[in-house]
């Protein structure tokens, strides 16, 4: 049995990861850590975990060493931390936003404060297995993913991977997601009565994880817009952009058909008849699929790119325990294989 | 025009009062009050007075005096500072729990302290017109209501008022409700993410509309059970009750139709076709109905009734408004006359 | 008082109109008919008129000559009757895709069909007074407006009226919408298991509304992405534009600004704190407003443009409404004073 | 491999069965029948499905042999057809109504025809392990439980086994349900438009669930009250009792703990602080799950006794398949340890 721990698991990040492990025939769960929720039982704060575990919260301080450390904590804590962190394990996944951008310049701007660990930068791996499963089969250090990034990226990924957009057009991606996203602690919009039928523009410009779309998928020009629905889990991107001259439904059907083909999570969602024609995240709670679809006006190249994921698992960690078993060398879909829900 | 002012402004009963207000043809708002958001826009706070009003919230020691004062503060501070609030308005309407009873001694027992203003109890009367009519109409002093007891008090008013139940019987009240009831600072459970989609049961005896119930209703036995569901206006209480041998539907139908007859935001709802068959809340969302309904089994004489309203309107600011028109000697209606929304 | 009558009350669209006409201080409602619900009491079918109205469905061949007579069919039944609805009232006000296209050809391109009465076509004008106040005064014949064309438009307006895009330029519109939108009828995705939750994007181009937006706004090269979220009411288009050369924020502040000056249900939301900081459907239920926002991206000229409205008032039969008060010479917002709920 | 169809696995029930018996280690699914959607691939209409199978649905008349069969179709049909079905399988589950009372009698009563196959109602066990698992090891045909007579019989199940109620004294239900409960078809009220934001007593006296209810705990005097809310996957029951004189708070705990300790899909969930303090659904969907809460006051013995299912789940093919489980001799959670999700 691996033995894992997890730092920071009262939060949604967290608590989805336990949920995981705990369900993982490879792994033993050693120690789950919290502060504000210590000596609690974890059944308390993630009630779906009665009966399955009699663990309890315990001190950060206190921890053992393990296989695989798992950090959720929220952004801008395990940079400061990580060389001790390194010190309790051979191989960190890092869910948090700390250690996902390979330049430290980059880090400053999108999140304004210098990163606290800049010759950790070079040490990780961005934990998407779809874009880099080959360096995470070695990799020691794995980051976690944007939810929002991830959902733009591999809306993406199908039209960069074969070619059929310039890398300098525009891409515009519009987002949409549910309220987990604002984790366990919410801000001040998160009141039910507030946030209950919303569609509610949050973030135009600006969003943290375009940076993430950037790094990854190489293309310039690029604005999320981020808009809140009235849903629990999930996030659909919808990205507008040019394809090259002459490319085609077809062509389009080949680049798609190959990511699917090469992703054990990766389904394209394409439908004449029937209700789900398109992908919809609400039908992934829980699973650790990526939906994609697309159209084509072919009259002026105007492709739109659609991506659903259940943010919590494709989009944190889920991903992060694919990551993991890569990194063991394990198969990959390894205690990912809830197939998700309907109706829900 | 009468002038008036609201202290405790920004919550959801006082923004709800403010909307009333402001499009009531009799009344002038003056000051709201509000010490988090002081010197803000009120439509900053409450968007859908946008464009309707430039008033800002103001401090509430500024107060100046008006006609009618309203306080929509949290319970127990109005009774703090009820003599000086009377010196600003010789009409006082108060939204709060802390004049609605009329015993001293049952306000500690329920609200688990002494009340600071006992004199004060016996010179307000409890502010629902329906069971108090020609009271209001020479009243000073108005408490408001609690939002689950109204829909209880009007579940059972038909039934009490006619006699059909003995007043010593068991009455169990399912009390189901929106989130708005939490009231605009919300608790923990309160996040999007925890309170959508449930079925929950926060309370299964001893909630302190209960005595609200036992003063106006004067039954001794009765129970309210209260469950939040995914909803953010509305209230449905749903009695169980035992009729007195030998009552019939038609006993009902009549006892329940003069009740409707006597009230004109009381509606019966009880339709053998169609979708809206029985009391619902939602298509109440604005307005100051109460819908009632009523099943009887003529084998056991086992009496269900239903009442359905908007908790911010006829469980607390519609009826506070309808009082200050009776108060004033204004038609009971004015400015209460929104139909509500259907669909909603 | 003016005399009005509905053909095809039953709708959504149809008892939106028969709750306004029934609150407006001039206009008397004389018949409304449904095949569908002939006979019954239209409360029970729309239940939030109960207690407002004793009015029954009528049979469409038995109406009456009225002042004002609102179509408020399914789309294509309308041009096939023009002729004799017009022999029954002066004024007609449709609200259905029937006449709401200037040019025969396009309404077959884009509605598949052959248009029934083309000569009809140029005695309508399209009902959105944002855009034909003045038309509108002297105006017999009237046509109801898209809901999402509606957002569209409003959220194009002050670009294209201050001139700030170019016509020709590509524009991506955005929109979100609620269930009330497929009608009272619904579809095989209306049933609420497979509704709720959704983030369902059900067209990604070629939308009928479209045309209304090339037509109203003249822009050629326009898309609307259509994506279905859990809410009943509400629409918000979001339209990504490129604004020439030298544009600035402050510009577009100005040309908001006029827009929300001269129509009095136009509103500019863009709050730097707070929790409605950007247009929100949510609060509009019930209201006649649009909320317009937006964004400019300073760097390269891409600015969004947001706008929010209830689909089924200034959608639908709010704009109706408003048109009628223009057509009578009355006071443009008579009627449709209601002022919206926080929260809801 | 044991070897199973499915007779209609379209609806709800059928797809959740198949859900199940697509991950359960020792099933192989051979056919799934449905005439509406006959030919169509099974994740065309189960989204969920999609990349885990090819099945498409086949013709109920084309079904070849298997080990077990189930029965997913509308009550009255497996009725018709049940000496057909027992010629294709050894053992038979069925999931509808039809063979759930053991009393022809009732059966006319309560679903108001007479049954077709009177002869076969002997053979089948009531299909809930908690109540018959004994039974189940050796029956082979088994009968589907109702979904709201589950919930309610899993709040009774410690108070009448441990004899702490009088089976004469009456016993009021109040059970919410989600949307999923009218099944795929739906009905009028199922358009989200007006399903949505619901508290809509739909049933006060005569649910036919109420009959199973009277038969597994031999209570005379019950009524079970339906109240639809938002939400599409969940049943909280909520029994309303009095226990026998002197019964304790303490007697209670016991009661429960042995129901919990006996059946290991049962769990008490009774906490005193936290957001999840009672049983609640939602985080039980596509789980197997029972939660059971309770709460006694001992001043007059009144009790209130909770359980939250998912009703496709445990209140259907969740239950279903443990009865399988138990049948062939397997491990009873066998293919049912999914363990929820939170948040969802």
């Amino acid at each position: 049995m691996t033995i894992a721990s997890i730092i920071g698991g009262s939060g949604y990040g967290g608590g989805e990861l336990l949920r995981l492990l705990l369900s993982h025939p490879g792994v033993e769960v050693k120690q789950v850590t919290s502060r504000s929720h210590l000596g609690e039982y974890v059944y308390q704060v993630h009630p779906n975990l009665r009966k399955q575990t009699q663990l309890k919260f315990s001190e950060p301080n206190m921890l053992e060493p393990v296989d695989v450390l798992f950090l959720a904590q929220p952004h801008g804590q395990a940079q400061h931390h990580i060389d001790e962190h390194a010190k309790l394990a051979p191989k960190i996944i890092d869910l948090s936003a700390d250690f996902r951008l390979r330049d430290a310049a980059l880090y400053e701007k999108w999140y304004g404060e210098k990163h606290a660990a800049p010759e950790w930068l070079s040490k990780f791996v961005y934990g998407l297995p779809e874009l880099h499963r080959a360096e995470l089969a070695s990799a020691d250090y794995v980051s976690g993913v944007g939810c929002n990034a991830t959902a733009s990226n591999l809306a993406l990924l199908p039209l960069v991977k074969a070619g059929l957009i310039y890398l300098s057009s525009p891409v515009i991606i519009e987002v949409k997601v549910g309220s987990s996203e604002s984790g366990a602690e919410g801000n001040t919009g998160s009141h039910h009565a507030e946030r209950a039928n919303v569609i509610r523009t949050f973030s135009t410009f600006g969003h943290r994880h375009t940076v993430e779309v950037m790094q990854e998928m190489c293309v310039n020009d690029v604005s999320l817009t981020m808009t809140a629905v009235d849903l629990v889990r999930g996030v659909l991107a919808t990205a507008h952009a040019k394809v090259k001259q002459g490319v085609t439904t077809k062509d389009l059907w080949k680049a798609y058909g190959a990511v699917a083909n090469e992703n054990p999570f990766v389904r394209i969602v394409k439908e004449q008849r029937g209700i789900y024609r398109a992908p919809e995240p609400k039908i992934l709670a829980g699973s650790n699929y990526a939906d994609l679809g697309f159209e084509l006006d072919e009259t002026n190249g105007h492709v739109v790119s659609m991506c659903a994921i259940d943010n919590l698992m494709k989009g944190a960690a889920g991903s992060a325990v694919q990551c993991m078993n890569l990194m063991m060398g394990w198969k990959e879909t390894t205690g990912l294989e809830f197939i998700g829900l309907h109706p829900i």
